[in-house]
């Protein structure tokens, strides 16, 4: 399975950067959840350009929802949410049809797809593809809330820059999910900003960490083997462009750490179990502990610069250097974010449905 | 699908730590494999216990295959692996029943198994598992090496010392892979050991890193959605007890480069293209390069200490005290490594049988 | 995996008889196929309602490919293809927004989908919704053709009439693929169409039973378990609404043969292996011979017929009565022929592209 | 996934006919289910072989559950069940190691595994590579009783003869259920051992039909789109060796009703919803409606006939004649009900788990 992603709630993806449209049929998801079509396009709002730190490249990105939601509300058969592509400069792309973009999947898809491929603007490999998840991960994001579940990231860092890690949970999550840049300490915020401008001026890119964290979240869902919590999270996260590393809790961190100083201790609080410190990111044996999950993704900087590159010519496969013309993102961190919340919402949508039936998210 | 991964090349676990048997079924496999039981053997020893930094448990591991292999290669049907347990000592595990070990599954699993699973040893959690994969792994790995492709693993850290990073990979890898204590370089491994030792005098644990290469991997394996190589490398390192984070090529280190540092530059070199630094790890936009996979690994230190904890008594929820028996590994980073080549090996010929056929991997 | 299909090759469709868009994402197919617009206009057409045997809504289904077609050639990428719904009469449905139309869905859905299902014209269980399939099985036909796989289906019997059977299958494929309505006999489906016009005109309805051969498709696809031939494409042939029975070679006949007659004979022909007789209809053991394979579905009669019939208020569970209006098909086996056809070839290309590699549908 | 069946409960299937041990693995059956060995025992006995009508091949067939299973009861991990394998005869069967059989998968298996297959009885095609799926069924049949699921199989027609058809359901599965030779009417059952025995004097062998009813099954379990409850069954049921044909409720015999005839229409009774007839045998649009589900399956003659048959020497391909010795069944029409029975528990606990969530199985 390539495009579909999951079991119990599954998501498929389709389109290309310079396609007609792009989009995603969401499946399995209970029936009865409302559907916001405001909220929808909040979250997309928040994936696209930004001002001077992104790419001059304007798409209204407006979800079309075409199967799926009956008055208001989702039916339990497949949702499809399609987005009309607008603003192709496809004019800007002549030499890349045979150019291998250096640290993109040009070279990649051309061994894959043999030529076959649209390789305007990235065509299937672009970041512009992520629309179409946050659209179906807006719908997996509401179920989970109605829940008591919530998710939210912001940039631990970019260009440098640290955020301050997170403290109270709700509070930053509600912060984070209200905020365009998502920051918690808005001096930071303004430093990456700066970092991310200065890139740009040199023809440059800049990349960054992302940290997520789930409040409310049951614990004994997830497997020991092989779909453990960290497995499903990470697969889904990884297949979004440009992550290149995960970890859970205090990730690889915990390998420096003594076994006395990694263990989190249980304690009973309130008639339930929680644990003292949470190294373990509320996964143990592949399985939630009900304590907040944390995840961390690391995202590499843009590949897309404007200096001079060497490369190879795909028609001969002879070196050659390369310019890069067109416009482009001199930083996506801080758009990838709501996609790593939908990501993350979508697998955990599966999770549950999985665990406690297709009817749990929205059964009282 | 829980206890099974892989869709053309399939890997089936199941056993508990002190049950009757533990093993793995490995189905979809080429028909024509020569299998080389001496060199299952030598990967179960790499697996095993060592000497002073390991558990005092002692199992023969001796695999019993009894299916699937007919006049000494493989039939194309299930391979049927299996292992009997021998050295259990349940009588260690008695307060274990009902107190939950700090750093273990043995809470999220009774929030998942209402009480019914099997605690002793950890049950089906228990890095004892681990040995049916490495069983099936074996046979992955030797298919693998007839096509040119191999693999191996290095503690690149543990307990606070560093190895050295990989120089020429076919080198290290032969070195890696005739080593019982995988490390490049002898004195790290050697202080390597004294932290070991340190921790179980102390009571206490350590953990560590795996950096990982694969070397002769096709470029266009992989997909751009959702099965990218690191998603589906990743879903199944993360299921190994122990691993909480995983990265590729510089992993988070990209977070923190520009774009023109972190692009690898492509050239033409003897008829094939490369790149001229491998940051990407062998793999762009989810799709194998042709370069070396480079793989990183973070195992947390060994939950099972020797220290007084806090915990709870999961027969009333309510506070305790919980000091942990028996027969524990201070480290179990050394025995992980050839667990990771295998999970890493089984991925691979998944994929390899996905992309050219089932009998690709047989095939001249 | 609800409304996706396949594994290396996958289709998943969506979409409601009354909503806005119905249509499918087809992927995994592999790059560089020719995809002919008219030819899937034209297998579009045979799909939809003919004459007076047939509804009287009336959809252009006019098929847009928004993604994974590049220059007039499959990317490789996901192919969505999506139809405007357009002769909505959706005042046609009040009352059966609580009234369950016996032989449907109406009762099953409310006990799944608790009322919030789209109800209108069957909502997603509407045979409206093989559209999507037969858009997506042109691609797939298409490419099995060239590599030699040809697939035609014929209406075994309608009504009580029975057709010819197979005779020369190059022939006899050639000629239903060229017909409207599809018997080797036209006088049998002369009078396959009276009965249905005399259903009709009783506001009743008749069912009927097809049969489906594929020459061409190479010995030794399939599985001994679970995915045998059988199993996958009876798995997709009882997802076509109103097939209630599937059967391969002589099928339920072979229960009342001899092991002496249903054996197969093999002999050597031309430097191949054939059997002297089909009674197995070219799968044995789960895997493909090389023969023919033959397959017949049982299509029930259309269930909307216009006779007062005893159901349920589903408001209140409580026994009512039903009269049906509204547009409907008296027979939609004519229709289902094409929707066989498709359902096969999508199955078929997921087997070979599993067994000989993602590349094999193209590669020479 | 080949020997994999399910998603939310799972079984993995191995073995050969004349190796060491074949087998099963069930995977995600609830925790806390009593594992009766007794009951599995007799299941094993009802498969195996009886009398005259049955081969001279006598296994213990003892059960042997090496994992999952804990103080009794099901742990939630991995059951693995194993049998050895005894009264292999390996001797007979040495011209078949190039010599096909027909209607065996000997040709098919060679196209597929190239000669590396074992191809001694049959190998992983054996007939009795069901006796895994038997033992495995039968831990599934225990959790369905436990939940008022019942489900009973009888030989509907064998050599000829008829059996009655079902009356008073649940009576009749309790009596099939205990008995060996599974009819309804002992007169029939008569007759079809002297049909048994009749072919078998001619060195010959028959085929005939399976009917299995499931009482109790709730409302609302399945998928309109391509995991129709017919979908998924059927999937199962082509697994099993011999099955040629499967329909569901009056099956291909609604292709010659009209719609008013074929319609069943709803009634209240007793605060639930039945059907007044039930043509559509349980499902309709996929979904089961709470009526018992009816099923009916093909099974071939054996294809181990004793009269010489024309064949093909796989050496190369030659013409030849075979005269199959050793022991074989005349008929296993008796022994396939039982491997039906536990087939259809098995994918219904995996629909149950799917739509109730994984702990369904044993809660209240």
């Amino acid at each position: 399975m390539k495009n579909t992603f999951g079991s119990s709630v599954s998501v498929t993806i389709f389109g290309e950067s310079h396609g007609k449209m792009i989009g995603a049929v969401l499946d399995g998801i209970a029936p009865g959840i409302p559907v916001d079509e405001e909220f929808i396009a909040a979250q997309m709002d928040l994936r696209k350009a930004v001002g001077k730190i992104s790419t001059a490249r304007h798409e209204a990105d407006q979800v079309q929802i075409v199967s799926g939601v009956f008055n208001g509300r989702t039916t339990g058969t497949p949702i499809t949410l399609i987005i009309a592509n607008q603003d192709q400069h496809s004019r800007d792309y002549g030499e890349l049809a045979y150019k291998a973009r250096p640290g993109h999947a040009d070279f990649t898809a051309q061994m894959k797809y043999h030529g076959f491929q649209d390789f305007r603007g990235g065509g299937h490999f672009s970041g512009r593809i992520t629309a179409g998840l946050v659209a179906a991960g807006a719908i997996a994001i509401s179920a989970l809330r109605s829940k008591g579940i919530f998710i939210g990231t912001h940039i631990l860092s970019c260009g440098g820059v640290e955020d301050r890690t997170f403290g109270d949970l709700r509070a930053d999550i509600d912060r984070l999910n209200a905020s365009e840049f998502a920051v918690l300490d808005e001096k930071a915020g303004a430093s990456m900003k700066e970092r991310i401008e200065a890139a740009a001026a040199e023809g440059d890119s800049v990349g960054g960490k992302l940290e997520t964290a789930v409040i409310g979240f049951p614990a004994g869902v997830g497997e020991p083997w092989f779909d453990t919590l960290e497995s499903v999270i990470s697969h889904m996260l990884f297949s979004i462009p440009a992550v290149k590393g995960v970890e859970f809790g205090d990730g690889f961190g915990l390998a420096e750490m003594s076994g006395s100083q990694a263990n989190d201790p249980f304690r009973a609080e309130n008639g339930s179990v929680v644990t003292a410190t949470n190294h373990n990111g509320g996964i143990l044996g592949g399985i939630s502990s009900g304590m907040p999950i944390i995840i961390r993704s690391a995202v590499k900087p843009t590949p897309s610069i404007y200096k001079e590159q060497q490369t190879i010519d795909m028609r001969d496969m002879s070196d050659t250097e390369l310019v890069i013309k067109g416009r482009h993102d001199p930083a996506v961190i801080h758009r990838a974010r709501v996609v790593v919340d939908s990501a993350v919402a979508l697998v955990l949508c599966d999770q549950l449905a999985g665990r406690f039936g297709t009817d749990w998210l929205v059964s009282e």
